[in-house]
């Protein structure tokens, strides 16, 4: 018996457009994982709901953004299932039942959730949803019966508490209904902010959306942070934590031409603007294709409305059979 | 414009065949409103789930049994909708939506909760769907857009917890889709059990069935509760806590007969075992119809099954359209 392809469930809670961190983090990756495995890409809106209960437009206008950007950077709805979580009820159908295989104190003791309450200064006033959230997480994942979930080191405890569950499921009821996911930890860092901070994201400001304009584009390469000791240019350069040497190694093809760019910055009589330049060559030649497919896409938006009908109504014949093994199990299965 | 018609959500958990208490405690009243009101009856199996994880066959082999003495006592499936809590996932998926509006703080501090966790001995080990069980209850009844929930006075802040929902949804959408609720609190107080405990449970091996046998009834009169000072025929017996006679409030009919026997009690020269065969002439005369049309639908589990089914497609049909209206004041609208 030949091993099954692995299958890989994935996505994004739309509350912006995508950026140049998505690219590198899942983005490039995602491209190249539906040669090789089965893939879900999931528009997690109802979880973006879990924190954004009091402002819904935020997640809805964003949706088509985020599917944009997916087409954009080559993601094939032929070979990828990209799918709405909301229109997928199965998911939070399955979510209500695995609460009871879950104790509050289990979910309170979960690293990302607490350093997640932390972030967003929940305190006390935590919604329940929001405590709850992994658990939602653990139905997306085994309602695909995905084996392969790629997530940043942070997010290894939410396929844990994925696992335990799938365990205490398959355990209870004698059965192997319920299958183990792995995580897929991606060799590339996270992408560092134009400001030099570890994280890119919309609302720090420091990020590039991959929908950027040529001028966009322009402007944040110039305000990008690089050496602040590199006065003069003949002074010798640093390359740690130089933003555009960081992302110069992420998006430059040219592996010799850079490393040579590198010696001579280190060495000095290198100027922060050639740097900026190159690194400003390789960006318009990445984001140029993208952008004008984006804009493609982003002119018919019915048309991706309905690329992602015909993904989500694909995905939910998946998720409501194992829905329904799921039900079987427990002996609700009357009618 | 006239008033709507007040519409009643109710229901149990199937986890065991029906008792005296059930009826005197609710299905004598439901027999009653299905003439008045819009009435619905969930079979909780979902929210029985809730502790009953580890086994679900007690729940799945109780529905029917419910089901049975629901027809029995004359609940009408052509004037109430009987229907199956976990063949309606829209109930599941509303409350999944409604975990976001309620804290985590909020729901440790609803009384009924606390109470249930109490008697469970769940202390730390609360399965997270046990304690979001309100929020469950909180869907069930709004999905009905129920105007009135029977209860005992215990489940109170379960309706508190759902009217707070209901505010709090309206309020951030500024919509009025969804419906508060009042609590129906029975004039009737709690049938007490055989043994003299304030609560007939199965569990407690103090209750009568409603499909019980002749012989049982008359197994079960024996050895009620009735006054321990009551030693000869001739002393003067108490009223206060002595079952046989609680029980003969509740189902003797003749109420002047009953008037001048607790006297002749109270006086002394009456006999325990008069006022017990009067109690099992009651009882004998009220259940055995009761019995006789348990019987009949017992023969016919299919067609009572199909009863279920239809009560569940025309229950399902209202949930979905208040999920559809939840949907869309939430922007989830988009296929």
């Amino acid at each position: 018996m030949n091993a099954p392809v692995p299958l890989i469930l994935t996505g994004d809670r739309p509350t912006g457009p995508l950026h140049l961190g998505h690219y590198i983090g899942s983005l490039k990756n995602r491209v190249a994982y539906q040669h090789e495995y089965r893939q879900f890409i999931m528009l997690a809106d109802s979880q973006a709901l879990t924190d954004n209960m009091d402002n819904p437009a935020k997640i809805h206008n964003n949706l088509l953004e985020v599917a944009f950007d997916y087409l954009a950077v080559g993601i094939d709805p032929a070979k990828t299932t990209i799918f709405v979580q909301s229109q997928v009820p199965e998911l939070a159908e399955l979510a209500f039942y695995y609460l009871n295989l879950v104790t509050v104190a289990r979910l309170e003791r979960n690293p990302t959730v607490k350093e997640e309450i932390r972030l967003r200064n929940f305190e006390r006033d935590i919604p329940a949803g929001f405590l709850t959230y992994p658990v939602s997480q653990a139905a997306d994942i085994t309602a695909f019966k995905a084996t392969l979930v790629p997530v940043g080191e942070d997010q290894i405890p939410m396929i844990e508490q994925t696992n335990e569950i799938v365990r205490r499921f398959n355990r209870t009821y004698n059965c192997e209904t319920l299958v183990e996911a792995r995580a897929l930890v991606p060799e590339v860092g996270r992408l560092p902010g134009l400001d030099g901070r570890a994280k890119m994201s919309k609302s720090l400001g420091n990020a590039l959306n991959l929908g950027a304009s040529e001028q966009e584009i322009s402007k944040a390469v110039k305000k990008i942070y690089t050496d602040p000791q590199h006065l003069r240019i003949e002074d010798p350069g640093h390359l740690e934590g130089n933003v555009a040497f960081i992302w110069l190694d992420a998006f430059d093809d040219d592996r010799a031409a850079l490393e040579e760019m590198k010696a001579h910055y280190v060495r000095g009589g290198l100027a922060d603007s050639k740097v900026k330049a190159r690194l400003e060559a390789c960006l318009q030649e990445l984001l140029a294709p993208i952008r004008a497919r984006r804009e493609e896409f982003a002119r018919d938006p019915a048309e991706v409305m309905r690329i992602l009908q015909r993904g989500t109504e694909a995905a939910r014949e998946v998720a409501a059979r194992t829905m329904a093994e799921v039900k079987a199990v427990l002996g609700l299965n009357y009618f």
